[in-house]
């Protein structure tokens, strides 16, 4: 191990499911069909009117440098939108374009975090969110959940590990790896919670919009004094594109325009053009014709995993993944997922990606394939499990 | 100030040319004429062989996520073009697409640097780069540079400066605001006094391209044990497609990868995509057509200068900045520039944007505009300084 290392790079492990994805491709150019169910990317193409969008202003050969908050036009519109989706009003001078929610958490972060401060975050979580809290130095306090609270942090657990250390927490809604959406009252509370404790409350709403059921609420919908990260990656079918954005208490926006000064200059400018085709109203068409898709393959899915003994203690509400214990077959996920791949070209990711809580009992199926694909990854792992 | 902000925000300041940008925008608005030599950004509209690398990759809809380093053909790409230009080679391995070089500063620095740990840098200087240091908590410490050694640190300065705390050092050439390059014995000397400190290097190569004279050396050149920081933006002329590049020692190769994975996931993968065709033959020609305009412009606009009687000790070698010694006309430089402004509608950068050294002397005159506008900004300053 260098010497010249960041310390903090020691505490970022790679993610496990990258084992296993090495592996597919091997397997893959032996000419073995792998089934890719560990993929967190929708897998339809970005909808025409955003690409046409971008493809227009690269006509324009003008791809200078944006205001580093971002195209004024993109702030508006996502103004706009917060206004007719969630009936929330929001200052855009407090929404920060990013190069995808990844660009939002270093801003959100960068402009509140201090080393050694400390974040609740729920486990299972997204990785890369404890990730960007090691980035600065900070400590990711992982609280355990299970399906009583819906895999959420609850205002009870809040502050319960809240301590001196402690800087704020984060709910990410719907989740990932489980889907599951915090009810509003829930999130109501939590939020009030930290903003009684003088703390920071970050809300992820990246997977807004992937929703089968209830509608997700905006953490801004009961509170100014939020960070909402979001994201034109996921329900809007732009991942390569890394366009997100960040909003910020009034109270952050100098800082947070600072720091994006700083550290991005800008985002790309053909992303952001594009990503204001986004809230076109054919392209939100497109969008609910996916979502449509998406909750068909749910509910497939679901049944499917039911049916061959898998636990699933809460049918997901949204996102495009199903958690699941497989404690019935395993009792080390990340050795039955890398067997399930060796054996039937079937890919998924080990709960370990995701926390320790119980991680060994847990993986994550992602329905961003067709249901046809499913239909024969199903029986494979039908076959795979019946083998013992 | 909130309590809440986190205390790296406070040593970073905005740009104090951002209020020279906010009043110039206002004469603007009011119908008047601002000649705009403050801007860091080729005027030259992006190649178009490169823009259309990028819609072609649009039109394919597939705008999926990049592996983290890269596209590998692009990785590619950028070892031959070492090997081409420099007669380096360079593991593809060590090369990591980024977005900008923002991004290849934060992965670099993300990498290396501890809280606490300091990194010696010129001043004058490029804003950004020191703070990157502060954003992570670390401390820039920034040595007087003068004429003598072209504006740039030197092995001797960096032997003087070093203590306990002391990471590494950067240096940008050319410079950002001087335009001077580090002669290649000196880069050389620099390099290996760092290494022998068991330091790290940091290369800031974002101008490399745009010389007038001797090509600028790459620190790759005399050592594999360097971190280098390149961008598409400013030589090939793709600012807004916000891609650049890093190359790291191989002992930073994984951890690099870890944090390149968290942060930002990817780099735009249209931007990928045409930043492949920047290498192109075409491109290339037409970028040199290019440089042959800035080399015209350097001459045009360091000639004049000196007629009015402004001060510049060295003719810039590279780059598209002059920064020029106003001492003769006053003792507040951003006065100077603002005032100018006001008076004449010509926009050019203060000094202490770029430091502390006499920034007071100083002002940053960006020749990203026409010879012909110059050559109007140049009898408005001229009637500006007559008048006193």
């Amino acid at each position: 191990m260098s010497k010249r290392l960041a310390g903090r790079t020691l505490g970022i492990s790679p993610f496990y499911v990258m084992e296993l994805l090495r592996r597919a491709k091997q397997l893959e150019t032996q000419g073995k069909d792998v089934i890719h169910m560990e993929i967190g990317e929708p897998d339809f193409a970005t909808p025409e009117t955003i690409v046409e969008a971008g493809i227009r202003q690269l006509q324009t050969g003008e791809v200078k440098y944006t205001p580093a908050a971002g195209l004024p036009e993109l702030r508006e519109k996502i103004a706009e939108f917060y206004q007719q989706r969630y009936s929330v009003t929001v200052d855009k001078k407090r929404i920060f374009i990013t190069p995808g929610a990844s660009g939002a958490f270093l801003l959100a972060l960068g402009a509140s975090l201090n080393p050694s401060e400390e974040l609740l975050m729920a486990d299972p979580c997204y990785p890369c969110n404890s990730n960007f809290v090691k980035l600065f130095d900070g400590k990711a306090r992982t609280v355990a959940v299970n399906a009583d609270s819906r895999y959420q942090l609850t205002a009870a657990l809040i502050e319960r590990h809240w301590h001196e250390a402690t800087k704020g927490a984060l709910i990410a809604s719907p989740s990932n790896p489980t889907g599951t959406i915090i009810a509003p009252d829930q999130l109501k509370q939590a939020i009030h919670t930290v903003n009684a404790l003088g703390g920071c409350f970050y809300s992820d709403e990246i997977y807004h919009g992937l929703v089968y059921g209830e509608k997700a609420s905006t953490a801004l919908a009961f509170s100014d004094n939020v960070f909402v990260i979001n994201s034109f990656s996921k329900y809007f079918g732009m991942t390569g594109w890394r366009v997100g954005w960040l909003i910020v208490p009034e109270e952050f926006v100098d800082a947070t325009e600072k720091l994006a000064q700083n550290i991005f200059i800008a985002t790309a400018t053909h992303s952001q053009y594009a990503a204001i085709a986004a809230f076109d109203p054919i392209t939100l068409a497109e969008l609910e014709l996916r979502r449509a898709e998406f909750n068909k393959r749910r509910d497939f899915l679901y049944d499917a995993l039911l049916g061959l003994g898998f636990d699933i203690p809460i049918k997901p509400d949204g996102a495009f993944y199903i958690y699941a214990n497989c404690a019935k077959f395993t009792d080390d996920s990340f050795q039955f997922a890398m067997d399930l791949l060796e054996a039937e070209g079937v890919a998924i990711t080990p709960g370990k990606d995701f926390g320790l809580h119980e991680a060994n009992r847990y993986v994550r199926f992602a329905y961003t394939t067709s249901i046809a694909r499913m239909a024969i990854a199903m029986q494979r792992l039908e076959r795979f499990i019946s083998r013992g």
